[in-house]
């Protein structure tokens, strides 16, 4: 794996720190990181020595294909398989994923295994695949070429009288037509009031003259995600919707230009807030303003208001402020960034500025 | 909400039984089902006079719109939100959903509420959305109706030299295309012996003359879900593929001549499966003989050996023994059933003979 070595040591000092003899994997996107699994169930459990992944007979021929570094044990039921396999490892204090551990796994689990103490791992897991590889860049930028491309496949068809879902689904479309493996999430076209929601999925409304469309497209390519959100006006922006627009791209810079190595995520998320609030519209502006990307569409570092710690170089991340207007409709723009040894690089490439996005 | 009958008094019942004054709910699957929220984050709070859901200010307008039969509050934090609500309610018997609440949740819930007794529900909730109703039933024929005219759309392709992959994205688009939100999981064709995988994940090999080819696929309309698997032999079979072919239609036809109201889970099951191991494959078959489907792809009931309780009308399931055997392929044949008060009506309609299944 090529994230072998950087999990290890983050592996290994959770471990240490914890005083642990094993650690237990549940959730997908750890296991794919630290083991190369891409199925859809199974566990992993890692020990000094050991590294063991565990699923059932339907996944036992694709696991031995796929599996780097890791033994393979097949379960017939999961609970009880994990069990045996702790037991057989005499393990007495396990740390597990507490963010992917349900409370009724647990409870079989703490059935099975009454004698070993079960430590749940929270923020001591938090950062543990947010540094990106090389490999995982790559594959980041290899979402966003597909998605950007697709972009600009559908954007002939924001044209008045189209419907927003017939934009979102071709875009889908050309999506998994060059490469992708699915849409990331559901895609966003929200088009004039309907801007004001900022999960806004497409819908049968009708795209207007004059009306601004928040479009939120991403997609996934070999188990990596892009994001990016651009907001597009179908002809002459009027005064509001252009100070608005301003406003959000100012935020959207200044929150880039405070990104380098060791800045609190609070403060990145402030210097968007801060040219929002200023100008006038802070009330309107009611999310944080990124979040980390890669195996998950959503994964650690949270940068908003309430986020904790700060950014370092190799961390991905989205930003992405954005105004919303009951009634009168939203500006959002999204870009993502790599966290470099100076400040960050954007990774999305697709024009921001108001001048390219009249339509 | 079509559900809300069956689903007040299922709930009713459960809170009796277990002494609460409230239930929360966490699962995006149970909280659409019950309030008809379609976003992706939020939590339902039921008492015998309230339903409150929660979620944060992305969702305030598109929640307003469509949730129904609850209130709506808004949070920053969703734990301290829940908290908050709970309080104000005065709620000292809480059951939660243990199955969707992961144990960092639980925890972080704990300790904003000392005084509340968490009362996990597991099986408790098991069944809540496993009998259907009609407007279910009829969101599932629509899916099932999308899925098989994209598999005609889609089989021409099916030649050899194909790639899986191609055959795979093409039947994806199609569903697309043809009015579905996406598939249900990853379109499976499994050509050759990768038919050997149950989960067979389409790659970039190409199909070849005489090979069987394992196609499973489903998409999600309207929020709800088909899944169907068809095999498909490039050629005239030989005596094997006949014969394997032949004994998992008959565990198939075996199993759904076993449905009714009543009748366990684990029967059902040994039907299917009693036929594949007289023919001599038991241990080629290694997973259960269905799931439940609907809002989730994968839902109670579970039809398998290790599967508990008995089939009831209204609950629609996947009948889908398989025999894969490693270095030579696979064949599965997966239908959905609906029980009926007398049997099973059988929901998916392309025919599973062999002599239709040539081409």
């Amino acid at each position: 794996m090529p994230t072998v070595g950087i999990a290890q040591e983050y592996i290994a000092s959770v471990m240490g720190r914890m005083n642990l003899d094993a650690l237990l994997f549940w959730g997908l996107e750890n296991i794919r990181y630290l083991c190369g699994f891409t199925g859809s169930d199974g566990a992993l459990i890692l020990t000094d020595r050991e590294r063991i992944f565990l699923s059932d007979s339907r996944y036992e021929e694709q696991a031995k294909g796929e599996i780097q570094g890791a033994a393979f044990r097949k379960y017939k039921k999961k609970i009880e398989g994990v069990a045996q396999c702790l037991k057989s490892l005499k393990v007495r204090r396990l740390g597990f994923e507490a963010a992917a551990l349900t409370c009724e796994s647990y409870q079989r689990l703490k059935k099975e295994l009454p004698r070993v103490i079960l430590v749940p791992l929270t923020d001591q897991l938090t950062n543990l695949r947010s540094r990106k590889v090389s490999e995982e860049i790559d594959k980041i930028r290899g979402a966003i070429r597909i998605a950007s491309d697709s972009f600009l496949d559908a954007l002939p068809r924001l044209k008045p009288g189209a419907k927003e879902k017939a934009v979102g689904d071709f875009l889908e479309i050309r999506m998994k037509r060059r490469g992708g493996e699915g849409p990331g999430f559901s895609t966003i076209v929200a088009s004039g009031p309907r801007g004001a929601l900022p999960h806004g999925k497409a819908t049968d409304k009708a795209v207007e003259k004059k009306e601004l469309v928040v479009i939120d497209f991403g997609v996934r390519f070999q188990g990596y995600h892009s994001d990016e959100t651009k907001t597009v006006i179908l002809g002459k922006p009027d005064g509001r919707q252009k100070k608005i627009y301003d406003l959000v791209r100012r935020a959207q810079e200044r929150a880039m230009k405070a990104i380098r190595p060791g800045v609190s995520v609070r403060r990145i998320d402030a210097a968007a807030r801060g040219v929002i609030s200023r100008g006038g519209y802070g009330e309107f502006f009611g999310h944080g303003t990124g979040h980390g990307i890669g195996l998950a569409v959503h994964e650690p570092p949270t940068i908003s208001p309430r986020g904790s710690g700060v950014v370092e170089a190799g961390m991905i991340f989205s930003v992405e402020p954005g105004i919303y207007i009951p009634g009168w409709g939203g500006v959002r723009l999204e870009d993502l960034v790599l966290v470099t040894e100076r400040g960050c690089e954007v990774l999305t490439y697709l024009s921001k500025e108001l001048k390219d996005n009249i339509v």
